[in-house]
């Protein structure tokens, strides 16, 4: 009892030391002070609990962002873990499937597949037999989520915000992917398809971490302006000259860690139909080197489809029931999808293989009808949930239990610390202590029969603008991007979008309002006030404490 | 050679005869032909390739809508039908579980589940193990789809357009209900919870073809004024008195067809959240005694939840993630779906009873937030996707192939036709010449294990509005309801509803575009012009020649 008081009290004043933040966060003024990223004063990177009695993650270095603390479902994991590698004696493969542009309601699993004339029969399988995510949260755009992805760090910590097009200026040389962690620790790392972190030399995939690589360094925009519906370029030669005379690298690369890259030629708007096709062909050739090797793996296949323009393999023109070219190479995907996996089984190597199914971002809707769908409001280059929340899909047989579905919280950068975490590598043993890793190891949630998501809160950036947080189900925004003409039926994408700015910030319950349409940020102020204004001050004390790459612009 | 040939010169003949028709049916010509709902003259109920090549349809009796014929399709599900038969040495049951206003995105099998903080593991079950409809389509409001349901035709045909709220004016009695016809044939019939289809004397369940029912006879609002929410009635005794004194069932009543209707005392706010408990044990107890009578059952379950105002039985209270009313009721639902099935399972009846759990439309978007979700656009008393695309799920351990998903068209009416057509009851010779019928039987979409649905198209009204068709993926509309206020982000519901007539009408490709944001009419003149508007065409004539109870108004 007496011990238990002592606890009480030294909460108490905990808490109490802490009420001028409150006070600060309170409504109104908690918008203000988040709009110019004050953070209170004395405000140390500790524990969640210190900024609020609601908030319950806990942090262990102070460079890491903190987790929720689950003691049982985390031995249950470690359990799981350290029964498998005694029965296989190395640690476990890690497949991420990363497809491009994909809407989260385009997969079967996700409300699409049949219902819009496009069956995902393999993915779904994956979702059936593994773990469905329905809160997996990608940033905006593809070079952003690839980069959280691949250093756990959100994209302003690192620098690359946006997708480069031909004037490349991504460089993710100065940052630590845990490919080249898991290199170093005995793992055969590998990169299929699309990179999009930097074609300058020593920003290449290769030259970063990964042993060895078949694909293109920049985007399939590259040779967009030789597409039959853009005339005005495809049809005009020398200003088609000019254009590909623009930097930017159009080949396709081989590469390894050892020999460096060459190009095995130059892609076009032809031969692009067949890329898929050839980079499932190079992983399942990784794979299948790797598990005679007898060596873990460690391989990011990165779809070049389903990005506008898309060009499906022969043996998919017309396979969905609208022809179309978008539907198609869905079809195209998921078959790849199938390709990998069955490849897993037939090795007996699935068991030792976490696969992770995911898309960089939302739909691009400005390309339509060349786009995907998803059930929420907003699409790519947006925070709004049709931005941002991607199929998010784990199997791993015997070790993933089957069925299974959950809301928790998953942030791409923490594929970084739960890819580690499987590898028997704990990053702050191996991070520089000088930069901020904003991943969290997911295992526990992941293998965990009941696992809960380790995470507590998702912090929502469009390039270098902060936006905003979930908490639970509540997200709040100080500002968003409005699609399309403000019509209620037009569909607009980006090109026709607008950032408005809330008068008091919007707060949305994504439960019983999934489309973000009714703000609830005074009917619900102590959300706002008890919840997410803290999360917010200790992210800005984050910032403060270990600066961004970038100057951070709030609305 | 020769036949073939003969059949290809009459098969060009027909098409020759109608070419006039394709003329009027053109674009522009063909939206105002529809608008004043004119039929080509000497038009008459024939097949559907006799006005259009794309259209497939076959009459096989000039009051019945023409089906999509496929005979191995249907000679596979009769040869299933007859084994099980030999086997069981009876027709099947089929067990009907309609809840009210739940949304096409509440169901975990389509997207929502745990995604929204109430997951549905019992309702995913039977679509995980049974048949998925992605396109099952009811009518925009509850009294017009039950009446589809019950009787297989429109509403504009038997008259029943609206919900009736407590004046009550629905009256059903000159109508032929499948139930009626099944307990002619043998079954036993119950129909549990919600009837709303009159409820005037010789209107009532027990009267028109029920041998047994325990619900009650109106709507959940009659009891809305006693709601803690609507303290303008609720506190003024005055007033409540008066509204209580309105025509219109606030009963719980029993009644069986021998031996009438009693009342089991009012229905009020406390009492009603233990309404659909009461319903549940009720369907037990039926299933049991028909089980145990070794008579097949047509039972039609109808919840009372997740209409607002919603009570959530006590043990279901704060069962969400979110503990609001709706969530925590839409639990409820899930597991006496659960209890159910379960029970059919318990009696050993499981693979002799064809379950089809459905809603009877979609969210109703004015009582939020205690509202339903859908990934489409529109909601509840509007023919948008959002109104009329509802969840659709056969099971049948034995008889419907575990897995299957599918987007063919299911429209409420089909239950008639399949009701009977499981029963082994033709319906050409039981329902009198004087009548049209629009459903269709699916007996062989369901059974066969990759049926396709025999549904050509679904046509769309609301109330006596005529609004539109869709054909394949393709949706037409001369007219829509806006809800909201026409702001991109505001959901308001019906009570902020408006209606716009489109110049053109207004086309959309539900695949590429689900949210029926973008119209492609013009874009895509085809399919207006040889199919859609041929369609419409047919549809006109089949009300001329059968004239509908109620003058139909096109915008």
């Amino acid at each position: 009892m007496t011990k238990r008081g002592d606890a009480q009290s030294r909460d108490s004043r905990k808490i109490k030391r802490i009420k001028p933040l409150l006070a600060v966060a309170a409504l109104g003024t908690a918008t203000a002070a988040l709009a110019q990223m004050s953070v209170p004063a004395g405000l140390t990177l500790g524990s969640m609990s210190r900024v609020s009695p609601v908030l319950k993650a806990v942090r262990t270095h102070e460079n890491f962002e903190p987790a929720l603390a689950f003691p049982e479902q985390a031995r249950a994991a470690a359990a799981k873990l350290a029964a498998l590698r005694r029965h296989t004696g190395r640690a476990p493969n890690i497949l991420i499937l990363v497809v491009d542009d994909l809407g989260y309601g385009d997969v079967g699993a996700y409300g699409g597949g049949e219902a819009l004339g496009a069956p995902t029969p393999h993915i779904d399988r994956l979702a059936r037999e593994g773990l469905k995510l329905t809160s997996t949260y990608s940033q905006p755009s593809c070079t952003p989520t690839r980069a959280a992805l691949n250093t756990g760090r959100l994209p302003v910590r690192s620098g690359l915000l946006k997708p480069s097009l031909l004037n490349d200026t991504a460089d993710i040389s100065s940052e630590l992917l845990a490919s080249k962690l898991l290199s170093q620790g005995g793992y055969v790392t590998g990169l299929s398809g699309k990179w999009h972190l930097g074609e300058k030399e020593g920003s290449r995939p290769w030259q970063v971490g990964f042993d060895e690589f078949e694909g293109f360094l920049g985007v399939v925009n590259a040779y967009q302006e030789e597409h039959p519906s853009q005339p005005d370029a495809a049809g005009d030669p020398e200003l088609l000259e000019e254009l590909r005379s623009m930097p930017g690298s159009r080949d396709l690369w081989r590469a390894t860690k050892a020999g460096g890259g060459r190009s095995l030629g130059k892609i076009n708007w032809e031969n692009s139909r067949d890329l898929d096709q050839k980079f499932a062909d190079f992983s399942e050739d990784f794979i299948r080197r790797a598990a005679k090797q007898g060596k873990p793996f460690y391989l990011s296949h990165n779809f070049s489809k389903v990005h506008y323009f898309n060009h499906p393999s022969q043996r998919f023109v017309g396979r969905s029931a609208t022809k179309d070219v978008y539907r198609d190479s869905v079809i195209e995907v998921d078959d790849i999808v199938g390709r990998l996996t069955r490849l897993l089984e037939e090795l007996k190597i699935a068991d030792n293989t976490l696969v992770f199914f995911t898309s960089d971002n939302g739909p691009e809707e400005d390309s339509y009808p060349e786009t995907g769908v998803t059930p929420f409001r907003g699409a790519k280059g947006t925070t709004l949930e049709g931005g941002v929340r991607v199929p998010g899909i784990f199997w791993w047989p015997g070790m993933i239990k089957g069925g299974r579905v959950s809301d928790g919280l998953f942030d791409m950068t923490d594929m970084f610390n739960t890819s580690l975490g499987l590898a028997g590598i704990d990053p702050s043993q191996v991070v520089p202590t000088d930069r901020y890793i904003d991943g969290i190891d997911q295992t526990s949630f992941l293998l965990a029969d009941n696992g809960q998501s380790d995470r507590e809160a998702v912090f929502f950036y469009n390039a270098d603008m902060f936006v905003g947080a979930r908490w639970r189900y509540y997200k709040m925004v100080v500002s968003e991007v409005q699609v399309g003409s403000g019509n209620v039926r037009d569909m607009g994408g980006l090109d026709n979008a607008q950032t408005i700015i809330p008068t008091n910030g919007f707060m949305y319950n994504l439960y019983t309002d999934p489309k973000e349409r009714r703000s609830e940020m005074i009917a619900k102020a102590w959300a706002p006030s008890y919840a997410l204004g803290p999360l917010l001050a200790v992210h800005g004390a984050s910032l403060r404490k270990y600066p961004p790459k970038v100057f951070i612009r709030v609305r």
